[in-house]
């Protein structure tokens, strides 16, 4: 049985980071400056680091302002506080298809880097100028986990999950317009990829993909030792 | 003003071929092969050649058992009658993403050499496997048109319309299970690719994209004369 | 192998030119005045030309202001600086059915015409008149390839295509309600054409069909050289 | 108050004809051949005729057996017993796209001659051969009521809808493939046409189109003594 | 053949009245006050009316100030200038289920009103409190024709359907939340209503309703004189 | 901690009963004889009674040649063993909209009854013969609970839904065809109904229904004694 | 016959309460604060008490100033005058997966207290903590409804309609993004629920929830007298 | 670059073991007899063993008679020839939400014991019994990788994603009906599942979670040693 923190408006897991390995993620998309403020405050106070996602600078600035060693990233739009646990052996690479996906692909880089990942960005690869990609083959394929991020047709997982042989943690983004229909098309797409050795994130997911590569890496390190 | 033959169940489009380069096609699947026969040979009679598509093998028998001369082709399940009016100048390349979505390449295949093309035929290639595709890159850039046949999550275009300067005729397959949604992901997809200068047909059209692909040769020849 | 330039945001693809034909577009929704400024300093010194795509009147106004010899195009949000490397013989019509449809049909158009190609416009004819379309016939009938811009149901590729024996490049638009679903119902409906020689853009992708119609021309240009 | 005959598996809205103007009408899909002859030997009774949709040769040729007087429309799957009340004045025209829509428009054709309507049937002159089309239109204009029956993207509507000013019934079919969506295309295309003054039936729902013609003559009998 | 007047930005159907039974009918939504004032006075002078539709209360004022003649009707969002040419004989009934139907039911009832048919409007009478509509039983059921406009799950046009024996012409509108799907829930629900004597108009388009009752109500004023 | 019975393919949940009320139901889709029998006896042995839902006439043959004493209810492929530990009292009442509606009302019917309901069909009322649902107005406002199970579009419980104070269960059913979208329209009329006081279960899940509806039963009994 | 009250813009149903037990709620959303005053001042005269739902804080402040003895609800955005005609014996439990379904939650849990309901929060018991949920076991158990709200997956309901024998009503919520398909999936997920006893409200109508509870709990009291 | 074999109607990918660490899998659905056992045996003359999956009965045993080492594993319609090359430390553990799941658990957990995994089974645990699953919480703590097969609502991986961690694998199922959607709807659950650590396959595809898994425990292997 795992306990938790009762903050009237939410029930704080302050058990997870035993249960899961990880001290509960703050969602900052529909809470406020206040709420955010007390969750992260708790959360410090129990685990010496905290992390919110979705938060946006206007919110961000006012969290930082009450709580000034928070970190914000304005590109994935994460506040965080505190240093990883530990550092992971290895690397995860972050790939994305196009500029517009940054923001997603950050989300994975910055969470993936709070937990403890040492991450290689490869940016701006999409397969419609497959050299590009490939030119990044060796670096793509010397990584433990590959996380995939791209929008429109969502094609890049299918290609980078044919050329290497660690686990792909594809994410489509919603970045494209008429029949990408909303990221809807690329997260099909990625789900029947003709490439073995891919499992999807919902849409725009980049924290989520962050998250599960450093599962993975957790996993790894522990093995090692 | 163009011309008509009524044959009571329907309306022999005679003058078609002057209209748009080609003689009417027969969409044989749900007509019977009264139906057909009556309509291949009127076809015949006109202009000297016919081409009856997605017609079963039983079917086909029967029309070949009263139109001998007709050729049946197992795979895309096509029967044919008489030669191509003129040769085109130039190649058209077929590409098709696994062995599973030959039949629509196929399709594409024989009706663009029904119609007057050179086709070249590069089947299996699909993303998964980049390297297979890659090593027939100049290939693939020296045809005029290239169609791009694949099924699961339709990425194969997007990778090809990188590659040459030619117009691409993508056909998504509904070869696949699941999110691939009886071919609705890769239609989908390869209408929000990320390449530019790939254009769509409906799924499993093969033969649309032979079609197409004979437009743009036509356009061609006419050029070069 | 193609090359390309690293300017940290994105992998610039200057080798474009000489694999596709063209060099690359700048889709400009979502990207900073200063990255398109950037992005669009370094293609016009590579290839003395470039264009933007979907690019607000306020941003282009900005970089008009830091690059004052590119010209905006109001009515299709594309942004342009220098002339085609070359003219391609015979032309391109670009149809539209409704006047809600002509910024994307002058996305086609305008595009089209940056690329080399002449362009005979034909707007307004939307089937539920269809002898407005059809005292064009011949207009139509004239020209190399033929994109039509339709929304609503988007019926009026069916009706051209079943008019000429050129290739028909079809794009959907958003532009109607309800049923029509944000342009998914004309895509879809355009798919599933009963005309042959259509091929499809996705839902107000101008722009795609202006580029489609440009490869076919160069063919043309090729071939009758 | 109307009122209704108990015949334990179906509650028989005898009172139907006084309220509606015509009797109830069997659905004949999913009922027994038992049940078929009780309800319709019922409606016999109550109003001299009957008619049956959607009953296949094997059922009908087994109610034919009990109830012999009865005809059997093969095309249609249409059962029916008896003639009209009364003769409507002008005509309904019942159009088609395709051969293979012929059995709904068959549907709709006899189910107006049935109750009453003089029809006259135009078929296999879908939007691709435009001419076709146009070479009856002054036979369509003539009619009192339109009904237009298209498979594929379902155009034909939008077309007709701007050559008359009678009302149109568009009945959509699930003929086609792929993109068709088994007949939801057309039907959000026709429901999103850019015609005016065109209503829309389910899909493949020829019945309803008839009748729905049927209530439209049944007025103009009324009006016009 | 018919004719149109070319302004430019649009081709103008003048030729409609002749054609169609009615002038054609300006759609306001996306044109500017500019567009709409120089097509408005053109139709003025060919027909000596015209109607303009979703147009919004800043643009009608403008357009009033240049046309001061014409009336805006605000809760249809309609501007309307001249009187029917005719008045038809019966009445057309317009239902709505509910006060935020209103809108769109008032689309209906002034554009039938515009074109000559009296409408007797009967408004708020949603399924859920069935007796309501049944207190106006007597009322519908002397219409010629039944206008029934609905959101949420579109359940009227079924109950109204098998009152009456006139033809029924049902509206879905976007009015509801969640499964309603923008109105796409009710589309689909009036197309597979279990009554007979239904057909359906787009989402939320009352003028279609409007229109296409006037062609009935056209036919049935030429039948009684 | 509840406790369960490992069978090996599956993990009997034999405390059920006292958890939730009611002893585990077997759904017979999918499994084999074998299976059936296997589960069904264990299920005997500890409550006295069973119930078997979707199970086809032949496998239900083979499993009362070895566990006789079960009933067959043909309608509704369902296989009872047992009475109910109690009665409840007052009535369900099952109502539905058309006639092959009534295997999913009778299978609400079946298990209600074996569960201790009494219940009074009230079959084949739908919308478009208002009169025959009113003529029940009162048998149905005097159930405690109203089961209403409709296909089509579904209109049936928000007619229901006004009438009465009860809670209404609302079942679609994947009856019609088109529109109906194999129950999906109904699912989601349903959710969106205008009457208040209606909730959803599955598409043709009129087990569900029965079994909900003896939950509200099995309170009003308690609270009875 | 229930009689109702015209007022102009819609027809009142005052005989609602005698009718379902409850008098009409007003849907404020898209109202005026005129007609929300005009309806809520007739409905407090019959009935003494009355609802309004969806109202925004500056309407109901506006509605307050005329109406000052209503009280708003802040975070379900309702409005309420008057107490309940009676109080029900037993509980109704309301669960919330996340801190940011509480508004549907209170909309639910408010509406079913100014019916008479004696309510339960249980908020922010999401079923990723599961410990947190189980922890609630016995309270939920002993409620006679479990009012179940949830975004995202939906998946809350299924766990609690294995963990009690009482009526489940889930609502699901638009709370997520991507896949969540602004709550589609969630109340697909929950109409498919592994769980028997649950059904479903629209997304996020909490009131619809609160309201179906005080029917079930209308039924035990008097059940219980 | 790698290489390949050409068979004719496939390019086998021989050279995939040394680039993704494992051969290619034959995914036997739609490949001939003759076309299995030729790939099959050019598989194994590389590498020593194959996989063939989604192998009907009949297939197989014809395949066997040819390859008479070859084994059949009937639930999950795997062939598999050969042992794994290595074992992996650590177990995979593979859950399931019904029987009806197991045919798509087994194909998992067949797959990763090919591979080199230990596989530990824990099936039948759906949420509906939560008990049932939580009393393997220590089992399934204690797995590198977790695979969470379920139907219906797909539930099941939210509630194992908050109870371990270690990277979850969750693969929807078809099991179910209506609201089910095919699957579609427990895919997108998986995907918006309000537990972080779950990434999702295709519906139906033990085979990509069993092999993803042997990914992760590849690197575990590697890091082990």
């Amino acid at each position: 049985m795992s306990t938790f923190e009762d903050l009237g408006f939410c029930k704080l897991d302050v058990d997870r980071e035993q249960r899961t390995g990880f001290p509960e993620v703050v969602f900052g998309s529909g809470k406020t400056v206040e709420q955010i403020v007390q969750i992260t405050s708790r959360l410090i106070e129990h685990h010496g680091r905290a992390l919110v996602t979705r938060i946006s600078p206007e919110k961000a600035e006012q969290v930082k302002a009450l709580l000034p060693q928070t970190v914000y990233h304005e590109v994935p739009h994460l506040l965080s506080f505190g240093e990883p646990a530990h550092r992971f052996p290895g690397k995860v690479a972050v790939l994305c298809g196009g500029t517009s996906d940054i923001h997603v692909a950050e989300e994975a880089a910055v969470t993936a880097e709070w937990m403890g990942c040492e991450v290689e960005r490869i940016y701006d690869v999409g397969v419609a100028g497959i050299d590009r990609l490939l030119s990044y083959r060796e670096n793509i394929r010397r990584a433990n986990v590959v996380i995939v991020v791209a929008g429109m047709e969502g094609a890049l997982p299918s290609v980078v999950g044919g050329l290497v042989k660690r686990p792909v943690v594809a994410v489509p983004t919603s970045v494209g317009y008429g029949a990408n229909m909303q990221g809807l098309t690329p997260l099909l797409s990625m789900m029947t990829s003709c490439a073995t050795g891919v499992a999807v994130m919902n849409i725009d997911n980049g924290f989520g993909a962050g998250y599960y590569a450093s599962t993975i890496q957790q996993l790894v390190k522990e093995a090692s030792e």
